[in-house]
């Protein structure tokens, strides 16, 4: 028998559970009437977002979920719906999957599989499920199970052995770099080895530091993708099935890595201003290639009427620095203003002379110049309620090359989880879809520009060797004497690891921002601030 | 027969394996000769400090914690060490205590309730223990259990039935207000219903956010507490058993609960000055009840000597603000300087004039002032290495009544859990023990002084109205509904809540502060920026 099963690639807002009851009861309808699906399924958690984080804890909050999920079970008729929710049973709330049809509660599966690493903390909120759950859908039966459950082979072959023919999964699972052909080529793994049919419903959208990718599948029984939904868009699909045989093959191409890390970081920047009512964004624009790919992000995630440049020259800066950065708000279209800040520099200068008398210059006055920026661009920002976005990558988040109050002053951080080559690439795939940085910001060395013909390998090492050092420590936690078996040189490693082990306190301090890797700072890697611990 | 057990309640860094194992021989080598013990119980997670945090996720970290226990076994003789640490076994790591005696590994018990709430992430780390650990020492049974064990009544009474006729019990439990009480009573309950004594050694030393109290005890059999060891200091003391049943019956009186508070931050703002290296403290006086307090707390905790004020006063500053801040400096002995923010202000204010050109004055101009003052003090931080302590209360924190990068800028925020009711009570406790904060700064109406005769009260609810409201909302989670059925009027209730929801994206960047109520901001508060919940 045919079965029309559509897909919600759903972008909600976490906690607004009106809204998104709201927004189910459309979705439905649409697919109902416009698709002729027979069920649609939606991401987990659908209700109130993922993740909700301690609105978990709330009892108000939970109530109003519950409630939405009774009350939603008599608003949509002749269509099933799939919908996520935090089931509230006793003294226990589980992370559950509830399908409602014809005034009906058809079944309802508590997942069993909570992660608790990483950026996910399921186990502070909820209790895990213990069973299958499989149900009869217009003679098919089909098996429900939820994100981390699938990533693991015991729990679809229970699912199976309680009869499922066909499974349907429910995920709210982040985005990093190459995630989407890990996720599918494991996934598909156990469909394979069960031999049943899967579809993988994802939400997508920008939550604070995660990015949801969507990228919802369906895979046949012999664990081969037969339909692929857009990563990064909202989109709702239907695919008709013969029983539980999927009859379709439609897939949408991935893109290349370089391509989706952009990607990504566009909705990232998008979902946050939209999300949190900001009028738009703007940022200091300095003439170096980190900037100038924010401003490229901003741009193509914002468009170019809601997006201001500001550019806050010094004794320090470079002609070069001042042009460069002018071609760059005149090729994207972007509004700028020209700000020097050595009046504030000087003032600041005055009123410290008599405390600092005596003493030798050191970071403290390159301090200075970028905290006067800070203010500078806090006042643009609180005056337009546009948010400001800041413009330092992972690398110099990881060894705190960044004044705290200074460049690292803003709401959002779009490349603090972007290595510094990973942001030369960035760049440059930007300027093949059409040129916006200047070359020679992309060939320069780069600088802080904060003294006298400063360049950043003054006092780090090349990137070339940085970054992968930073990949080996930060990421994959790899010891230092591990690293340098790998081939890296020992005072490189000892540099950089010595920084990045002093500097939690300035990163504990920084505006959230995506996460594109594997290990972000923020909820992800979560290290003692005051700590003897040195990995050197 | 006579057992001799020794409590360490010892104050270790987080992640020295090294220092720590030095200190364990130490203190072993010490409760041996000088004291007579037989055995010497150190807290939980010895080896390396609690909480060490995604430290726990580092291979090499965990090597090297296995391998400090492995050589320890060898390097104290006549006396039996309980330690705590990381236990890694196959793919696992468990929470565990281990019993070392004379070259040997007399036992090791694996904690089976690890708490994943609040401040404490077990599940993220560990694997769960699932049975009880009794071993024979000098013809006593004796059980080990590891905190959150004795919370809970089923491995007490599991470890007696496994033949254990005294439990120890190692710890990390750290301070909130009353804590100490909550933590006797629930205990004692333990036992008194098992019928068996128990020794109770707990961590002391500030953490990042935590404090660890101490107050190590002794119950008998009947629930009783037999002895206690002090509050906020580190104490080895010897407690003489016949068999399990403990002689003695020395209780050090538990401090009320305002001493106790101010107790635990200046106990805070000791070790993370000293543990994270810091040649001392400065922060911005202003002639407020916040600085005042902030003020005494860091002399008591560091010297006067070690603490430098700074004034900076503007256009909008009383006068009595800045002779109260003299005073105040003066009572304490503390070097202080003023600089008047106005050169910047202006210098801002010029600078900014063609962009601000027909916009209307708002809170704009008033965080100006802040940033200005927060670039002055960053820079004597910068320049002389002293940490910057921010003056924020929590009812400040909860409702964002404080400018980013300005009174918000600095390493750490002592009062950031204590709200404004509780400073007036700490400062007139620190009154009581020698007059330090003039009499006007405890009664005068609290200001920020950023415009023209501003008082709190023109933008907030009476802090005797709102602090009540914001425990209610923050810390018991309860809703509007509930607070105002409570009798409390709904504007203010509106008004309370609607700002702390707006201001989490505050939160996030806030420095660290001592947790001293049942939930601060930090670990212990996980919500998302962005965010549809609207509590009102």
């Amino acid at each position: 028998m045919t079965l029309k099963i559509a897909l919600a690639q759903t972008n909600f807002l976490v906690g607004n559970i009106a809204a998104n009851v709201n927004n189910i009861i459309k979705a439905a309808n649409h697919a109902r009437d416009e698709l002729g699906a027979d069920i649609i399924v939606f991401p987990e958690l659908t209700i109130t977002g993922y993740p909700a984080e301690d609105l978990l804890l709330r009892a108000d909050f939970i109530a109003e979920a519950n409630n939405a999920v009774y009350q939603l079970v008599d608003q949509v008729a002749g269509i099933a719906l799939v919908v996520g929710f935090p089931e509230h049973d006793g003294d226990k709330i589980y992370n559950s999957a509830v399908v409602l049809h014809q005034g009906v509660r058809l079944a309802c599966y508590r997942k069993q599989a909570l992660p608790n690493y990483g950026v996910f903390d399921e186990q502070r909120y909820f209790a895990a499920g213990n069973q299958p759950c499989v149900f009869e859908f217009n003679g098919t039966f089909i098996g429900l199970t939820i994100c981390e459950d699938v990533w693991q082979s015991g729990i679809i072959d229970a699912t199976k052995q309680a009869g499922a023919e066909l499974l349907l999964t429910i995920n709210a699972s982040p985005y990093n770099s190459g995630k989407i052909h890990q996720r599918e080529a494991i996934i598909c793994r156990q469909v394979k080895a069960a031999q049943i049919p899967l579809v993988y419903v994802n939400q997508i959208g920008g939550q604070d530091e995660l990015i949801f990718d969507g990228a919802s599948f369906v895979a046949d029984s012999q664990g081969d993708i037969v339909f692929r939904a857009e990563e990064f868009k909202e989109q709702i699909s239907v695919i008709e099935f013969d029983g539980s045989k999927p009859i379709t093959n439609i897939c949408v191409p991935l893109y290349n890595e370089i391509a989706s890390d952009y990607q990504a970081l566009v909705l990232g920047i998008k979902d946050y201003v939209r999300k949190n009512g900001f009028q738009g964004a703007i940022l200091g624009l300095s003439g170096g290639i980190d900037s100038a790919l924010v401003l490229a992000l901003a741009v193509d995630a914002l468009g170019h009427d809601k997006v201001e440049a500001v550019l806050m020259p010094s004794r320090y800066t470079q002609a070069m620095s001042i042009e460069d950065a002018v071609l760059e708000a005149q090729a994207l279209g972007v509004k700028y203003h020209i700000i020097s800040i050595e009046p504030a520099v000087n003032a600041f200068t005055g009123m410290l002379a008599e405390v600092f008398a005596g003493t030798t210059k050191d970071a403290t006055e390159e301090n200075i110049q970028a905290r006067c920026r800070g203010v500078i661009l806090m006042a643009l920002s609180n005056k337009q309620g546009k948010l400001l976005l800041t413009t330092g990558n992972k690398s110099e988040m990881s060894v705190g090359y960044a004044t705290l109050y200074g460049d690292m002053a803003g709401g959002f951080a779009p490349i603090k989880d972007v290595p510094k080559l990973l942001v030369y690439q960035l760049a440059r795939f930007r300027n093949s879809l059409s040129k916006v940085i200047p070359e020679r910001v992309i060939t320069r060395p780069p600088s802080a520009e904060l003294a006298p013909d400063q360049v950043d390998e003054d006092s780090l090492p090349p990137y070339e060797v940085l970054d992968p050092i930073l990949e080996r420590y930060v990421e994959l936690d790899q010891s230092a004497e591990e690293i340098i078996a790998a081939g890296f040189r020992r005072e490189d490693v000892a540099r950089a690891i010595t920084l990045v082990d002093r500097n939690e306190y300035k990163r504990r301090q920084s505006p959230p921002g995506i996460r594109i890797t594997t290990r972000a700072f923020g909820r992800d890697r979560r290290y003692p601030i005051t700590s003897g611990y040195r990995g050197i």
